[in-house]
Order: structure tokens, then sequence, then C-alpha cells
């Protein structure tokens, strides 16, 4: 019983990270009872058959009211919308953390709510290219990094309390800006991305062109369009949100592949070289 | 014994791809005999050190004159300068092939020569960021395609007896054109190893500019850079020889880059959902 540091765990949102996240809070003892709810009945009905959570909530709001720490796993468009609303209803002690992409709208969405300290903004550097509850897995967040954002904006005890959560699933604490993450996750995360998906694109459109046989593609080509299997309704927001940061990530991405491209055109392979070192 | 395909195989560059082979070649029992020979003689030293190889030969026509078949496993400039010689010197029955990345310059290489149907252009599609002979492993090949290049310019008997070899390793065949092929190539292998190098690139860059810490990434951009480890020594030369299509595969992908861009930019969903489906 020492281990429990929330007794109550609210899921919003039961897919890869918020299943994972239940199983690991299971696994290591840190609650004694795990709620589910998802927009999708049919997700929450599926979490709930393999044991992620105990029980469902009728309502996101029900979910909020019945637990300690309640775990926001939504899309960051779906996220923003409803934060400011589920601040309020919170009870003094009550704790709400998000695992979103992004993090200056979430941010701006918190800022000045007079509950604005019992919530966590949080970004587990974590994921597969897979999705719903199906796709949870033990041990998701370990040796990854956590990153906590504006961690001043919360209150100690409640930030304290989610990082020894997050520490005791395995997870490396970092903490940030929202500003200084939003640019690191355009980089490290969002740009690679839309590369990922305009190749899937650029290799669809020439097998539909007859210009392709694209089953003849080995390891490497798999490796670098397996996250563009990642979900749509997850990743739009994602990109609209992180727009700016993002389309500088793109566009230095871009001068890279530019310098590539000429020094490959001009034979330069003393350029070339260079580049790939 | 009814299995051996060929008595003696050489094994001309014994790293990744060579060394994989020779290790399936012994699995499946298809040749009595292996000697290798690599340009680096520590590598030569190493393969013989992991059993890969039974010998060495001392120079790599002493390796052609010993083997019935040898697999020239080299950087492609290499390949492109050492084949005539080495054709000029088979006796009735030897047989070359190669498994390089590019084929047009091979063809080209090969063309005319009156040794060219002892020859058979062979791209097995397989291979990891690894290199050197202790990346060899077992089955390498298996449930991958290998493509048989330009096949009516090869003598059908060593066509047959080579597509045996390939298929009793595991591996699925495919026939293809030089241009063809190299134009497949480019955009399923080459054009995906230069994105990946170029976002290495832009990661590292952002890096040293202190705009970034990549320790924080997850797993995503681990995939998409993994290829970007492969050696230089090798890629080198194969987007050298490949360069047209390899610049029109750039292009095909900038062009559906900058329509993600533009979607972004624009904040239109609906054509960003578009893209992305």
């Amino acid at each position: 019983m020492d281990d429990v540091l929330f007794p109550t765990v609210g899921i919003a949102g039961i897919g890869l990270i918020g299943g994972s996240l239940a199983k690991d809070l299971r696994t290591f003892g840190l609650t004694n009872r795990l709620i589910g709810w998802n927009r999708t009945a049919a997700h929450a009905e599926r979490a709930l058959e393999l044991g992620l959570v105990d029980d469902l909530a009728p309502s996101l709001e029900a979910l909020v009211a019945a637990c300690d720490l309640t775990v926001l796993a939504m899309p960051v468009d779906v996220l923003v919308r409803l934060l400011p609303g589920l601040l309020s209803t919170l009870r003094p002690g009550q704790v709400l953390i998000d695992v979103g992409s992004t993090k200056q709208a979430i941010a701006q969405a918190a800022a000045n709510h007079p509950n604005r300290r019992q919530f966590v903004a949080c970004h587990p550097m974590a994921g597969t290219e897979k999705s719903g509850p199906d796709a949870a897995i033990d041990n998701l967040f370990r040796n990854r990094f956590t990153l906590l954002i504006d961690p001043e904006a919360s209150d100690p005890e409640a930030l304290a309390r989610v990082s020894a959560m997050w520490q005791r699933v395995g997870a490396v604490l970092a903490t940030l800006s929202a500003e200084a993450h939003d640019r690191t996750a355009a980089l490290l995360s969002h740009m690679p991305h839309v590369l990922a998906y305009a190749l899937a694109r650029t290799i669809k459109e020439a097998e539909r062109n007859q210009a392709l046989n694209a089953r003849f593609a080995g390891g490497g080509l798999a490796s670098m369009t397996r996250i563009a299997h990642s979900p749509i309704t997850m990743w739009q927001p994602i990109f609209r949100q992180n727009r700016e940061a993002l389309l500088t990530a793109i566009d230095a991405f871009s001068a890279h592949l530019a310098a590539f491209r000429k020094a490959i055109a001009e034979g330069d392979d003393d350029a070339l070289v260079e580049l790939m070192r």
C-alpha cells in the first residue's frame, strides 16, 4: 500500500498511451483502482475486456469527479477544448495531467484558470505507430524521457506526485517551457512524421502511376514509413497547433535535402561525403 | 550432396550481404567450400575467425580462379571498375554474380564482353544499417525479394543455378530491366536513404546550435534515421551511379512535402487529411 500514489486513477482516452500507462500503474502498484472513459464507446468496452481498467465512467465529467488523478490522453484539439471546463470541476487535492504532443496551446487554455496549479502538463516521448486499447503495452515509458512542461505553474505537491509516478514507471524526467517543448517536438517528432507521411504518399503515387512495384521494398522503406501508420485524427491537430515550429523544422530539413540534391546533381563527391558524415 | 549448387563459392566482400549469404549457403548445404576475400584485410581475417568462410584467397583474381561461383559484394564503384577484368579471367562453367544496388552502370560495364553470359546481376532487397563481417546474420534474404536484372543477358543454365540458390535461401525472385531496376531502387531505397541522411543532419545541426536536446527523441526519430547509419563508402557511389533516377525521386518527394507544407501553412485541414490518408 505504500506504493500507492493516487488511490483512484482515471484514464480519459484508453489507447496506446493511456492504456499503457494504466498497465504500468497496475503492475507497479501505484493505484488501487483504474477507471476508464473513451469517446469511442467500443474502445472503452474493449479496454474493460482487456483488463486495462476496473470500471468505466459514464461521462468524462463523472470520471474526473471520481478520481484522484485523471490522465487526459486524447487528441490535442479535444484536449484544448475540454481542459478549462474540466479544471473548473476539480475539488482540492484532485490532479489532472495531459499527455499531449503540443504544449503552447494547452498552456494558453489553462493559463489564469483558478485551478491551474492542479494541472501538470506532461509529454512522454514514447509510442508506436499503433493505436487503440489493443496497442497498449507494458513498460512503454521505460528509459524514455517524459517531459514536464512549465512545472512552476503547477502545485509543488501535485508535481511531486506526478513526477514520482512517471519515475516509478521507468521514465526519465526533464523539464521544459511550453515554447521550448513545441520547438523540440517539432524537430524530433512532428516534422519526421510529416516526412514519413510525404514519403508514403510519394511511393503510393508512383505505384498508382505504375512506375513502381512497391512490394520489392526492403526494410529501409518500412523503417522510414512506419510512423506514417499513426492515426490521422491524432496527428492533424498536432500539425495545426504546432504550425509555426513545424514549418520552421520542415524548412530546416528542406534546406539540408536541397544541399544533398545539389551535391548529387553536380557530382560533387566531396560535398556529398561531408554532408553524409 | 544433392543440395550442392556450386561446389566452391567465393565471397568477395565479406560484410553484411556477402557474409549473410555465406552463412545461408553453409546452413542450407548449397556449397562444399567457402572462400573469402576482402579489400580490408582485417575484415577478411575476422570473417575467417567467425567461420563465415573456410579459407581466404590471396587476391580477388585468385578467388575467382578457385571458385565455381563468385559473389561480388563490394561498393558499386569498385564493382564497375573490376567487373570487365574479372569476366575476362573466367573459364567455361564459372559464374559471377554481383549484389550491388545500381544496375545500369554494371550492365554497361559488362555489355558486349565475350563472357557476359557467365554473369548474373542480382539485387537482394534486404539489409540492415550495419556493415562488416560481424553484421552477417542468418536468413537475411528470407521472404525478401531478390531482383534478377536483364536475365536474358545471362546463360540460362547459370541463371537457373543462381535462381535456385536465391530461392533455397528463402528469397522471392522477380526480374527487371536495369533501367526499371534503377528507377525502382531510387524510389524504394536510394531516395529514402538520402532523406534519412538529411534528417539526421538537420537534427545534428539543431543540436549544435543548441536549439535542441536530441536525447529527448522517442522511437519515431530513431526509426526514421536508422538507415543513415549505413556506411558512406557504400552509399556515395550508389547516389553517384543512379543520379538521374535519384534526382527524379527526390523531386517527387519534395513535391509531396511541399504539398504538406502548404496545407499546414494555410491551415487547410481538408487538404491535410486528404494528403495523410
